[in-house]
Parts: structure tokens; sequence; C-alpha cells
């Protein structure tokens, strides 16, 4: 889980042991992963990821997320935080368990996951998928291009490098395309490179699809599912998402993310609350 | 959550409250509700949902299933069942929980889900996602076109009226079309009428998609979300459900499920183990 670096990504997931007390980990939530008014779901998401790598890495050997889910309760902040594991299930080749991430003993994330080992199931692979077709990274659009206000708003964008197609940033010009889809270039500003933990944060690392049927704002995550497919290769990430369905005040997002060996290493999806239409 | 007609799967998900031991319920797996070894895994979720719908609809006025989540532990027996509610975090217009089924002191599921209100947001509805095109349903297959062997191995297919479309039924004549779909029509057999809860059996109800990649066999869900995203309207139901990637023995099955009114009123998404290939 960790690599030669030790990056921004790797100290913002990192956490101890509490003494006495198994299956608790303690962390702290650095402001560089803010965006709008909290800590970015994808990193929330990695933190208590992480804590379950770590039991059922060591309980069973399972440890990579296989498919896991979270439910965002309340927006959480820079700062300290607890992640509270517990085991459900440890079976042969995959294990369950929770878990509950805290902040002053408010809860802010529940968790539940099936972890295993990528990589070791039987080689054949049928994939009718296809990776989003993006012009190259030097000619899509990046933090440089983006408008102080968003930054601003979004400390997370300095962590990262992001090139998203120019084809679906229209948004950022007052000009959505309607269609409800943003996809583009994802890897760490660091150069830290791609692991399991990594697609949860990419997975929820664009901006929301919603921006694109022209709705700017906050779109609060509700729950996040992410199925990882396989162990990333190294270099750049191509992200697509994309949004079918806005309805009763909510809308689903659909990515998928596929690695410089095209590869489908993730695929998520989220229901968000639509943001505000004033 | 009930209807005129008292019908089978009213009873299959019926839940008495334990006395004096609040949020645990007593149910019954009817031998009915079997395909394979063991019993349906979206019956399971309906029996689990009822019970947060009873927990959480009592509590802060949130019946409906919104996001839910189960994760699939070992295979379910016909006979008794127990289900332990936990609510996570009650807010205005959402509660998070948690359920446990268990039989004979065994975990068989483990949930977590977001329950609400479906129908209280706002208006406003953007939907780039389209129904499936079928043939009506007398002109699609049903279950009397079905090789005995097939109804022998799930006696669930006498409890829905299931009319597949002939497009997508090429694998059960040994000629599977390789795109990994298949869709078709559902209701229940005895006219029951659909209401959130039975979305999330016909989430589960019909054949796995990987018959259609040629590998026909037992494919157990790991994982199963569903999202629902309004109350459906009395009817035929249209479920259509899909895989794109199959890989490192497991794949992702994403269903639609459309109502009478045309409207999307739930997507899910499981992950399931791939069938062994002879």
């Amino acid at each position: 889980m960790t690599t030669a670096i030790r990056s921004e990504f790797d100290r913002g997931i990192a956490l101890a042991p509490a003494p006495a007390e198994p299956g608790r980990y303690h962390g702290a939530l650095d402001p560089g992963w803010q965006i709008g008014g909290g800590i970015n779901g994808g990193l929330l998401l990695a933190v208590a990821g992480h804590a379950l790598s770590l039991r059922h890495g060591a309980d069973g050997g399972h440890p990579d997320p296989v498919s896991i889910t979270g439910h965002y309760l309340s927006a959480a902040r820079p700062g300290p935080v607890e992640v509270r594991t517990e085991p459900v299930r440890r079976g042969r080749s995959l294990s369950t368990g929770t878990a509950s991430m805290l902040q002053d003993g408010e809860e802010r994330l529940r968790v539940l996951a099936t972890y295993g080992e990528l990589g070791t199931g039987p080689g054949g692979v049928h994939t009718s998928a296809r990776p989003p077709q993006l012009p190259p990274p030097e000619q899509c659009v990046g933090l440089a291009d983006a408008p102080k206000s968003m930054i601003d708003q979004a400390a997370l964008l300095e962590r990262l490098d992001l090139r998203l197609d120019p084809a679906t940033v229209g948004w950022a010009l007052g000009k959505p395309s309607g269609a409800g889809r943003i996809q583009g270039w994802f890897k760490l500003a660091d150069g830290r490179e791609p692991d399991p933990l990594l697609l949860l944060l990419a997975a929820d690392a664009l901006p929301p699809a919603a921006f694109d049927l022209g709705m700017p704002g906050w779109a609060p995550t509700v729950e996040l599912t992410v199925h990882l497919r396989a162990r990333p290769a190294p270099g750049w990430l191509r992200v697509s998402h994309a949004t079918r369905n806005l309805a009763d005040g909510y809308f689903e997002e659909d990515a998928e993310i596929w690695d410089s060996a095209d590869r489908l290493v993730a695929q998520s999806r989220q229901l968000a609350r639509a943001p505000r239409v004033r």
C-alpha cells in the first residue's frame, strides 16, 4: 500500500492503531483535501478503506477492497479522525467488514465492504466496455486553466493532476452540454503511482456530472460504492463519469476508471443530492 | 407496504417484531423462493429491507429504501430467519441503518442502507436513460416456454410472471449472443402490484447476464446495491440487465427497472462470482 515516495496521499490516509483497542485507528484529515465545505468523499472512503485493508490484510490475507460502500452521514472537517472496524465474516477468498469514521464522537461515514486479493482469480477477461476516448493530456484542460474561484473552493485540486476532456468542460464557460458526462486524465500531482486505495479517491475526484446538466453547486454524496476489478498499472488513469437520471432531488453518477494498460480497474456508482437550482 | 391481496410476496417478507428486543424481527423463508441451492438474493434483500422499513418508518417517517446495499455471506435456506436492525443516523429527510440477517446464529446477509420517503423531493426530472425496447409481453418468452430442468432448479420462477425478450434468450438454446444482456417484463404471478420492496426482488430476479456470455451456471452475488428513484406505478415492470466486464473471476451486473408510466424507478448493480467454465 506504500510506494517509494511518501506522498501527500499516503500521509492523507495514514493511520495508527489505537493501543489496546483492536481494530481502531487514528488519523488526521488534512485541509489540503477539502472541497466545498468538507473533506472530499473519495479521500474519506480511502481512509476508511485503508483501515479495513490493515484489518483484513492482517487477519485473513485480504488486503484489497473488492466492493466497498460508504454512506455519508455528516460533513468531515480537517482534524483528528478515528476509524473503528468490525469484522463481519472471514472466508477463504473474501472477508467482509464494517468501518465507522468519527470526529469528536460524531459519525461521518459508515462503510460496509468485502475484501480480497486482486489479481488472484481466474485469468479470463470478457469486456465489452471501452476506455473513454480522450485527447492526450497536454491537449486537455488542467488546473492552470481553471478559474481561481474554483481552486479557492477546492484545495483538493492542487494535489491532483486532473486533465479534463475539452469536449466535457463547456459547463465551466456557462455552456453545459446537457449530456451529463465529464471525463479526463487523473494522477496525483506528486507523481505517486496508483494502487487500489487511490482508486477510491479517483472515483470521486472529478467535478459532479450534474455540472454538465447545467446544475453547478454542491452535490453531497449520499452513498458511494466502488468495485475494484484489477490492480492498476503505473501511469495515468482515465476516469469517465456520467449521470443518466436526475429525479426527486437525487442523481446517480457512474464512474469507470481505466489504467495505462487499458484495463477497467474500477467501476463506481454514487447517489448524490442534486444541487438546488436558483 | 401491503396491498389488498395478501400475496405470496407479502407473506414471503412478513416479519414479526421480537418481544422486548427493539429492532429485531422474526420471519420465515419459504422454499418457494429458492433458486439453485439457496433463497433468491433479491428476496433476501426485500426481507432485510422490510425490517429497515418498519424501523425507519416508525422512527423517523422514512419508510422507503433510497440506497440499499447487501453483502451476501452464506447461502440462506428455507426456514426461520431473524433480522436485527441498528439505526446509524436519523436526519431530517434521510435515515441510515444496518440490518443483519441470521439463521441458526449464522449470518446470511449484512445490509447498510439509507431510507427516506420517495416522491417528496423537488419535481424536476432530467433523464437521458431510455426504457428497454421490448416486444409486447405476449410475444416474449415466459415460463411455459422454459425447459423443465430450469424450473426444477428455480422454484422462484413459478411465483413470477417473467417474459423475456426473445432477442436475449439465445443462451437457453445454446446460442448466447455474447453481448451480456438479458431483458424482459416482470410482475408477480399472483398479480400483486409493485412497490419499493418488490423492486428489490426485481433487481435480482432475471437469469444472470453471464448466461448471455455463454457462462451458464451458478453466479453467487457478493454484493448488490439498489437505488430507488421513484415509487412504481401499477402494472408491468420492464427490467434490463447487462454486464460489461468479467475479469479476475467476477462480473458486475447493472439493472434498470422501468415502470408502466415510463419512469426509471430503480437502478442496481451487483458484483457476482463468475460461473466456473467447464
